[in-house]
């Protein structure tokens, strides 16, 4: 279960609200690269955690901490909308920095939300739970965290440099070192079930015997041109998790041609559907041929 | 910030999993009637609150309760799914009821989250965040989170009669218990600035004079019979507010026909749009009458 | 403005409630094919008409009529609901039938709307304001119309071959017959505004001597075969808007390959994209041979 | 069913037309706050209406009303979008103030629906039927009712504030004035049918003597600071119900730490998962320690 | 099976990169008329096509053209994006240029993809696939297939409106043309299954006979005032399909007044829902009479 | 651009349709995990690439082998759906299986697209754009990535698992395959721009001394108990990216109480928010003490 201070993980100052740079935050709260969407994804990953318990521990802890993020983040989103522009009309005719910056807030800031955080991104799109993965695979999930945590770093260090506000400089730094360590510590986790060869292919306890022996090292070029496509450490040399020699096949089609049976009568088609046949078709097309295209001329 | 225990706020025990209560318990989750609008909602109405700082603390230590019912519900998820069936194939032949069990199911509880929770809905619709309602205005709030526990209550004593094992009835008796202080917590608030007749209308901070005088208190009847609309609280005597007295009036048309420019030429609407006459294009009627149907004959 | 009346557009009855056609029915109110849908698309293309009056009139009528549909069809699907089973647990038990029943059911009509309809398609995905298609070119509307009831249709006679009860059946065939009228109402309008030649290409209000004269009637074969594709009605003759002649051509890239800039440093990319040349790639990725892969090893 | 007026049921005009006004009108419309989720909540919860037939009656009346509330937005947002700006380019060139205002309006006004209202709110999110909320519970409906038009009417009045535009100002004095009556109108019903202590805890058919008896009037405090909660209406006295006694009770973890079961072999999670002890993977890590870290050294 | 080649099907050029156009051509990448809509439906209809095999070979070459659309589109974002602005804050202070600019942009092409395109539409909102339509029924999606090629050119011309560059320009002219073939592409097929008048009612293997006889040609009109409804192609002559007359029907109620059952108990409505009938609720309402209004004039 | 074969890229064979499984295997086509995803989101990381031509060119190669799947699974959905059961009714009373089976299916491959795939998942939840993760940094996105292709073959294991249809397996042996390769494919980019050490923390051309130096390698403990959390790979120890040292911290608030403005008066809150004071809110809640509840009294 959980608790709570009043008091904010670290401090949120703002020296010069900005409207615009709060939709911009938005993004690291109910975007899929923000907050809500890790906090809720560790802590969901934590709940169901199957195997050693010291992995929901850990999870939980982690998850914890993000809803003090989603705080600070809230509460800067609030500060840089006081003094926000709320009306339309005559701040246009007063000020045009004023317009400038109401083209670029989100209205609903203004009107749904009195001036405060809500949960959606920086284009007032939703925060949707499907972003919430957890797998029940350890590893699959520590990789998923992994991503979480390195768009949410790309995304803290561009809010960083879109902002010359000190305050809000200092926050976004200590936002991107939480990051550092949480890229780190799924890291770590990965390291622990087996490193990479340990872990892959995810899941390592799918008996490899099973999988297609032909296809499961085999960089499938898909390229139409003649030249040959340029070498990458995918195309040759031992495969990363070290079972298995990398190499290059070019696509071939290798299912033939696909054949559905005719449509089901109660699920009307077009009698045309399930009478005709390709070569009746042909006819047919013969036989109305002009019709539509005859019908315009009349319009 | 905030901090969590290891231990449940109230024990979760399942005697007999079963998986199809496990995907209705999801409702509970990931619905709209479900924790995690609730948590989000009291949590950002509490970041967002502006005005005396008591609604914002208590806010906060509400919505800090709710992760808590979030973790029990997940976990109550997890219990009933063990033991559900993996297989679509084998199942079907050995057993009938196990087929019946399938159809039930989440099959993502399979599939996606190995039997886990999942930040979704009885069917598997994810979490939406524009259910997270918070307008600053703290009455239009209250309001909002009495509605969230009224629904939520319902919610829960449905996954009651749904139920016969005694774990899960025990834990729901627990979670009906909780909806019934947050109703009348949220309702406390309301009380404290002002009742229904001072909240109300709400914003109470907008000047009545500014709102149109001859609607803000009429029942306005659209039904197109003769025979009267029966009378209830709403069509006579005092408002709720106190602020005015109802009426009865039949709906009325007041504000004329619309009329818009013909189309922008940029924005490419047909031709006929932005030439035509209505009288011309009776006219066209008569000239092009019978082409397209015409067309068809050749079919 | 809208009036109501307290009776049904047509007859709705339901001799054997039936929980499992309850959510079927549900497609037809909030799914994509659904009345919803057309409800409110005839609506706002009335209200956002622009040119000859009639359109307008004539659309706000249809979606009008619509209003009623959903109408009769949230009435089937409580009708439908009437003896639902409440419970997972005992039902089980007691009787196969109400298992089957179970599984099929939407959760949500017995866990959120207490057995009454929702504006929900038949898996519980909310109606999306999205499928609301009103373009401003009355043609291009015409046609999105003509496919929602085309699609109303198929969707109808469907529903009409799941059931056998004759309540039901004699609502569809109904709503059947509206379709049809809706369909042939929209090419009506179609036609009146010149036929399909006289509306293609839509918008016919854009100068055609402006669009890329080599491709405007063209079929452009990406097949990969050296066998020909089979002709057909769009391979060769007039086109249907009688401006131009079909003819096929093969897939050809005429746009070389595309070159972006390298990343913006405040984007902040990997250094190494910033950086590294292609050829440097190489020479790295040799230095690094086996390093990922190394540390499996100890895994 | 249903009729309609080619009249509008108030006047609606626009003196000076504003494209980003337009955008802000879009909230009211399609948003959570909007008239399209009044409209279908008032008619989805008469049609499932069961029990006393005035109510069924009543919603039916004042959905219909909502109907012409959206068609007068319509009109507004369409009037709003007569000479907005149709190109990026010239524009910015020409005329700082047209920029100013580009940057404002939702760009699908101009390229999806030709300067007309969509069925999406101001920041062009579909309108989703989630919203639309009836429970079955009258009470919880009531409420449910209350909160949209509370939300509705702060939205409304910050419409108002956003504008001088005498026009659209008198339009929303008359929304505004309806919201009153429909805030109202609600209450009625619920005190018609026993007031907030005769309701609540709702459902009121739930026999309280099922709910938990230590958690129903209790606040429960999760904060970790020392002193204690400051006091307000919630903490003591009767409660709003009038069948408890409000408390406060520090959060206490009751439910002990939740133990699930191993990973099911079919559900595929990692091999450590499911055979490895907490007490066997920190020997594991001891003996990969480094490994990771170490991979990198030769990158 | 599927191959590219690294060329584009037609030249991208941007001769004045501008982030604002290049959110408007979000619109037809993510867009509901845009490129990954039609995309996926083609192929989509490919692969579940049932009947002849020609119009699957067909659908599966213009979907797989569509996916070299996209990439255009994909790569006209990226280059409009070249030299955006990537800060909030000092920019405003430098240039009101740039601070116009701001406003019109999508944060999320700075904040999350790095000035590359993303599967959302103009306004950030995320490619839905619910818009992907496939029938089964090749008539009702020959139609989808019109609409979503007349409303993708009515965008595109509006793109082409908004700009003056003549690289974009010159790439939205292809575009505009491929629209023209695809629309007469479509319309071919109709003709080719038989027309109009062949293919309507869609779908035609229903059996006419069972739908309702006295609705299918008739337009309900639902005007409520005295005057009739002008007349248009669709009120009278023979209908588009052939098979009917076109006449007009006032809206008249036929299906009395529904009676849905009293609430199941353990759906848990309020209790005056199942005990109260509509004559004890006067009573109630009077007994109650002021408690609500009362309970106000204390606040 | 890209070209199609008429031919699968692998055999697809179903030996025993089951329209159950249909609906699992919706779950890789539409779903987070599934095939839509990876397909979008190579191809839109490949056309956004910047830096090394040579990452481009492979993503696209990927990308395009990605529809060839979702063709596969489109032709496994649809071959599992023949001989469906088409209708509620009947069956129920004739075959007990035929109902189990009833419920298991998505209703709307019989109802919305005559036994077809769709965009979907497996609980017809349409796929989003939101999940197609294109950051611009190379390292973020190959982590998307693998974590894509580790979800991805858990859920075909899963699928693998729920099936004994040996065509089925079959099929599913060869995607597991190139799930193994595509997880190796993605590590081996990563290792050839500097391995984990090199690329993390990402963005590694983010200054690390702009971070904060206190918190960028501390695992925060936000556990409330006294007893310190397990150790694990991540509380000491050199960091995974070779930069810092593991350490623990317990959570501690350093960031103060937030202070938020009083409410803007024109967004209107209640005047109660803007007007008093904690302290006279103490006053006013002693004055209306009884109100409410006492309103319930007469209820």
């Amino acid at each position: 279960m959980f608790y709570h201070d009043r008091e904010l993980q670290y401090k949120v100052r703002v020296d010069k609200p900005n409207p615009v740079f709060a939709r911009m935050l938005q993004q690291a709260i109910g975007g899929i690269e923000g907050e809500i969407r890790v906090c809720l994804q560790y802590l969901f990953q934590g709940w169901g955690s199957r195997g050693p318990q010291k992995y929901r521990n850990m999870l939980l802890e982690t998850g914890t901490e993000e809803i003090a993020h989603i705080e600070m983040l809230a509460t800067a989103v609030a500060l840089n909308l006081e003094g926000a522009p709320m009306s339309v009309q005559d701040e246009f005719a007063k000020d045009k920095m004023v317009g400038a910056v109401l083209g670029g807030i989100d209205p609903r800031h203004v009107l749904s939300s009195g001036l405060a955080a809500m949960a959606v991104d920086a284009n007032g799109v939703p925060f949707n739970g499907s972003w919430v993965v957890g797998s029940g695979n350890l590893a699959a999930d520590m990789h998923a965290n992994v991503m979480a945590e390195a768009t949410g770093r790309v995304l803290a260090t561009r809010l960083w440099e879109a902002t010359d506000d000190p305050g809000m400089k200092d926050m976004l730094a200590f936002l991107i070192a939480r990051d550092t360590m949480h890229q780190n510590q799924w890291l770590a986790v990965l390291e622990e079930i087996g490193g990479l060869a340990g872990a892959h292919p995810i899941p390592n306890s799918f008996p490899q015997s099973e999988e297609n022996q032909n296809f499961n090292y085999s960089f499938v070029s898909t390229y139409i041109g003649n030249d040959t496509t340029e070498g990458g450490r995918w195309t040759s040399g031992p495969s990363i998790d070290g079972k298995g020699e990398f190499r290059v096949e070019k696509a071939q089609p290798l299912g033939g041609i696909p054949q559905l049976a005719p449509p089901e009568p109660r699920g009307h088609a077009q009698t045309e559907q399930m009478t005709a046949t390709d070569a009746m078709l042909g006819t047919v097309a013969d036989k109305v041929k002009g019709t539509l295209s005859g019908s315009g001329k009349g319009g």
